[in-house]
């Protein structure tokens, strides 16, 4: 078999010169702070073995990664009637577009950008306060992790309320189309609260092994969700879990991935293993630039690419 | 090893009631008069066999499928320089939207859009005539099909030449951006008749089988492309090919495919095999609908997705 | 000289029995409980004289009308450095459309369409607190008009404010493009007040007519603006003042106009005098529908159209 | 009375050192040969007096103004049943801009953007061939004018022909909606000829005096339409005629205007006069930069604004 740490090793390496490429995201005050030099990799394979390199253990603002999370327990609640709040195609523009919620009345293209984010977390909310919502991702992701200590980074949470304008834009749009049933200020305190979720690659990697196994997570033996919606998750990641980076993204690496402006990516190779990797520097398009690069080199290496070896 | 004739007997067999659902595509004349009622399936395996279902003998209009071709010959020709032409991301707009082109200055959002193919057929013709670009298109498909027997329909052909007022806006539009090199009615020749090829299942699913074999056809034996080439190209497919119903065509299939309003898909499952499924009854967004039907319940019985099984 | 009285009493005469055309507006809750069937229309020449019919003598919600008089307060504050923050061309799109918005990164068409007027209402804010610029608009309407009776209807502004998700969304917009100075919601508890002023037909009329008359109020003799800006302002309001529609009511009446929700439109006569008409029922754009038709006929009868006699 | 000569003589003085302003259109190759520093103005009054400055008897090529006589012609021939073809509405985007059409399924906004003007064209030649349309234009531009020789340029017709790639894209993509009726090559050869006509700023005022006249020329005494249709043709002028900058030609100079690439302007002051201004200079959204400023000089020095003295 591969040698998984070997290629961890090298892959780190090889990227040690071009360590702070890309631009931190500003937008939100808390995060432009972040040492742009920071490097993680982890890997969680099916036989449950996690293998990882430099800061895999620093835990980082998880942002729009929360998102697979929260489409996670969405679906729990109300299943495929979630597709009649958000839609599955990808959406041809900026992660923060306004301009399709128009076009479409109020319908976001996808659960991965911030309106189809904002729409799953009025799902998720159902009726409950919104600290009740937020406990229970937390509760969700520390046991799909396996892990007690994963905590709400409030001070991000409040930088992203207090800065958040399009958010409250997108929140409010949806609500002038009556696709938000609860107050905008409740789903948006749910909303800036996952994203603002702190883990390390570690976590991260252990976090979304479900994906990975058919939707039981081989460490703990929880069944988190069936195969065939482990699958359809994998395969919205795929085609819309970069933003208007998917495509490309499928072109380089090949895996099912959801990326956050904090700089990470949660990639996932269906039967083998979740993948975790963080650097903050951001490409053109919001995507983690030398994540990116990582991962096309971790999947050249291993030929776990969904497309072929 | 699962029976896949038994599965394609099954497939055909659930849905011969539902035989003629969907609409056939009446924009182009020569399509309108399709008899909507045909079916036909057939799955070409990496170890070389070919089974088949129903109306998988009879040619039919690929259209749109012949971009996979024109995408492989392009790639040939210029390499990754063909990505200055055109980009790699879904489009999320209708397959011969003209919006985006303005937008984006000229350059098509993905090969495998209206405007895409055009850009990649200036870039097939490089120089030559257009009837030796058509000739170079038909001698690969055969030889990638392993049948001499394939042929252009000119009646098709001539039918969208005098019908394909949208093709012509995109192409003059792409040419006042400087986005093709050839004269506007040399590329639109070249257009309109990849679009005519007429194929089978059982050739199609012969002619896609390199992408499914790490780029060579192991019936053959004839090297196409290389290994990292086949998986991009099924990557975009899989991001791209279905036009705005892409991201649903993964959600509920899991397999690189493309589809052409002839109401042929042509799918790939990496490493196991390559599948043309015929149904003319479209969907809203242009896609054949229980040809999608067909390739959902293939996936689902074969555990082919490349998503997990 | 016409007798505009004579004028008036036909038009109204041959609108009765069409009272109750159109819709009213429905999505400000307090504006759908208005009667449909109430019409009144008043003129104000520059002589002084005020000639008016039917129920012009009722005070109704002006809404948008008013964005005339708060253009008029922000060009009085910061001349012509307001065209730094909105644009001056009409906008291809429905009044609360926000896809402009992001297409011109948070600069508003005109001053005319919401958008455009928050950002107004924020430069009429200067500094202060909401409820002085409200204090403010309401002093200079009851100047311009010369009636310390006119009030801002607090039920209407309330049920905006509540209900009024788009504009919100469109604050927020802009304030995430940095084209907000201060706190959103200041900004909008001004927008949502201005729209809220109540006026009958007589007092708009009069409080329009320094549009008319080079800048001065003849009535009072009050300078109001220069005549310059008197006449910047008529351009704008014929250019942008009915939304999309602006282009059918310029082709129809040939006035300078401003319509608002609550089914007012306030006309200006260059020269000549100051018209307001209220008929409540909509047309699909969002104008008064009969109010566009007694212009019609007012601008054929007397040869006021600015377009020629 | 105002002394116009002195007026005439006294802009073209203070604009002296100006002229070259703007960039020459440049995408017609063969406008892109004018020399930059010519300006000529020119003024018809209803009296029938003609008074002029500079270059006003140097025939240049008038381009898009030409619209406003195709429209007259239109208008002549179908009547109101042109607004089926064509709209009313300032476009809000560029005079070549494809977007609009997409979304509004073929119909363009209004005749004096280049998709509207196609329309018209096809219009016009209501079941001739193309040259007995371009023969009937211009006769009726030589008869309005009253001037027979007056041109059309060849080699800028052919210059734009060969080049006008976006044009033949408008024109197919209404064709695809059914909203030309006959071949799209004999409806741009129309379209192509119509904007080459020839003609100096003293024939453009002269042939534009019926606008200003409620329709007659009073110098021939030829009645070309009625007052009504004059005054609506002034309507659309003054919302449409200067593509995307008609709000600021409002704003700055009041009064109906039409545009040219060529660096024209026609402009109407009803019951006035007609003026004609030419410098080919262009400001950044395709409009004479000093003709405009100088039709501002003369309106501010004449009251001639249709929005107040």
């Amino acid at each position: 078999m591969t040698d998984l740490q070997a290629i961890l090793d090298s892959i780190h390496a090889e990227l040690l010169p071009r360590l702070g490429e890309g631009k931190v995201a500003d937008y939100i005050p808390e995060l432009a702070k972040v040492d742009p030099k920071q490097f993680g990799m982890a890997i969680a394979t099916v036989d449950g073995n996690v293998r990882s390199v430099g800061d895999a253990d620093i835990p980082f603002s998880i942002q729009s990664i929360s998102k697979v999370f929260m489409l996670t327990l969405a679906l729990g609640k109300v299943g495929e009637a979630l597709w009649k709040r958000v839609g599955r195609e990808p959406s041809g523009t900026a992660f923060n577009s306004i301009v399709q919620l128009e076009r479409e009345e109020g319908i976001p293209r996808n659960p991965f950008v911030n309106a189809g984010a904002i729409a799953v977390s009025d799902v998720v909310l159902s009726g409950h306060a919104p600290r009740e919502a937020i406990g229970e991702l937390l509760r969700f992701v520390r046991y799909v992790a396996d892990d007690e200590s994963i905590t709400i980074d409030d001070k991000v949470a409040r930088s992203e309320t207090q800065t958040g304008f399009r958010n409250i834009a997108l929140a409010n749009f949806m609500r002038a189309y009556n696709n938000l049933n609860h107050p905008v200020e409740h789903v948006l305190g749910v909303y800036f609260h996952q994203c603002a979720l702190s883990m390390s690659c570690e976590q991260l990697a252990r976090a979304g092994l479900y994906l990975a196994a058919r939707g039981t997570n081989p460490i703990t033996g929880h069944s988190v969700v069936s195969p065939k919606r482990a699958r359809r998750i994998n395969a919205l990641m795929l085609t819309c879990g970069h933003y208007d980076g998917s495509g490309d993204f499928a072109y380089h690496v090949g895996l099912p991935g959801k990326s956050g402006v904090g700089g990470g990516i949660l990639a996932v190779a269906p039967g083998i293993g979740s993948i975790a990797v963080w650097s903050p520097g951001l490409n053109k398009v919001g995507n983690s630039q030398l994540g990116a690069v990582a991962l096309e080199m971790l999947a050249a290496r291993t030929g776990w690419s969904v497309f072929g070896d």
